[in-house]
């Protein structure tokens, strides 16, 4: 641990299990320690402010986003979604090409770029053309192939037994 | 997730993949947003003092407690870590029944159990007698099977890809 790297790394968070966004948020709590300057882009919006949301607007630091809209299944207007997706996208390939960034955290990601709303080329080519010391965090279900194979960190979240299963319900300050 | 629940969890990240402390730490940063007491202890302390620490000691409301000695394989006292396991566990332990937490998050104690530096039936029954409300995360390899059935929440972090496989070194702000 001498050492640091030469180089910004890609990492992935996927999987079923809880804990992706978690860990996300976890390494933006390290690097804001570490003096970086840290951007995140939510592709997801709940309902209601989220826990981390409300933290990271003590923190001036901290660029934090909030530009999706839910997630389709619950969604009644998929168009509006697409835009905000479309929306949030443009703002964190900005950010991510900008150089700006010790870290850009792009939550939720992979569920934008399933649904269409984001085209997978447009993200591996940003990626590609990042500036050689940019982090990039990638979260969310299902992360295609051809991302898990250009990240240099990929760890799949095994549900191994999850509350809601065992009818406990969300809790703030825990779950969001 | 209009509801709250009404007991504490118990949490566990476990599995060889990276991301178990950081998702512990997203936790924090979650329930911090909540204006929610939190209190980590972490069992392993490394050479340097870690993102996570220098973070943690710009909050105030934060109690960040780094009281173990390192991974027994690196050690040179076998008997100074065994002691400074049962002084981070004692601390942890009066934490969880003191009741003034919302979370207490007990950063690689399965390393320490592994070790027999603590007795998992004492984390066990201190679990069992903690105030309903108090969530616990527990994190590292190799949960014990008692613990995983005792938990609401367990995910396993698999390492589908790690970059020290690929070479590449750790780095401040994202791996420690």
């Amino acid at each position: 641990m001498t050492h640091e790297r030469s180089r910004g790394m890609l990492i992935v968070y996927t999987g079923n299990g809880k804990g992706k966004t978690t860990a996300a948020l976890g390494m933006v709590f390290r690097a804001l320690g570490r003096q970086k300057a840290v951007a995140v882009v939510q592709f997801i919006k709940g309902k209601w402010k989220t826990g981390e949301e409300r933290f990271a607007r003590t923190l001036p630091q901290l660029e934090f986003l909030v530009m999706g809209r839910g997630f389709t299944w619950e969604s009644e207007d998929l168009a509006l979604d697409k835009q905000a997706a479309a929306e949030a996208w443009s703002k964190g390939r900005e950010m991510i090409l900008g150089g700006q960034y010790f870290a850009v955290v792009l939550d939720e990601l992979t569920h934008a770029v399933q649904q269409g709303f984001v085209e997978l080329s447009d993200v591996l080519q940003t990626l590609r053309d990042r500036p050689v010391d940019v982090n990039v965090v990638i979260t969310g279900r299902g992360a295609p192939a051809e991302l898990v194979e250009m990240a240099d960190l990929v760890t799949e979240m095994q549900c191994v037994k999850h509350p809601f299963d065992a009818g406990l319900l969300a809790q703030a300050g825990i779950d969001y």
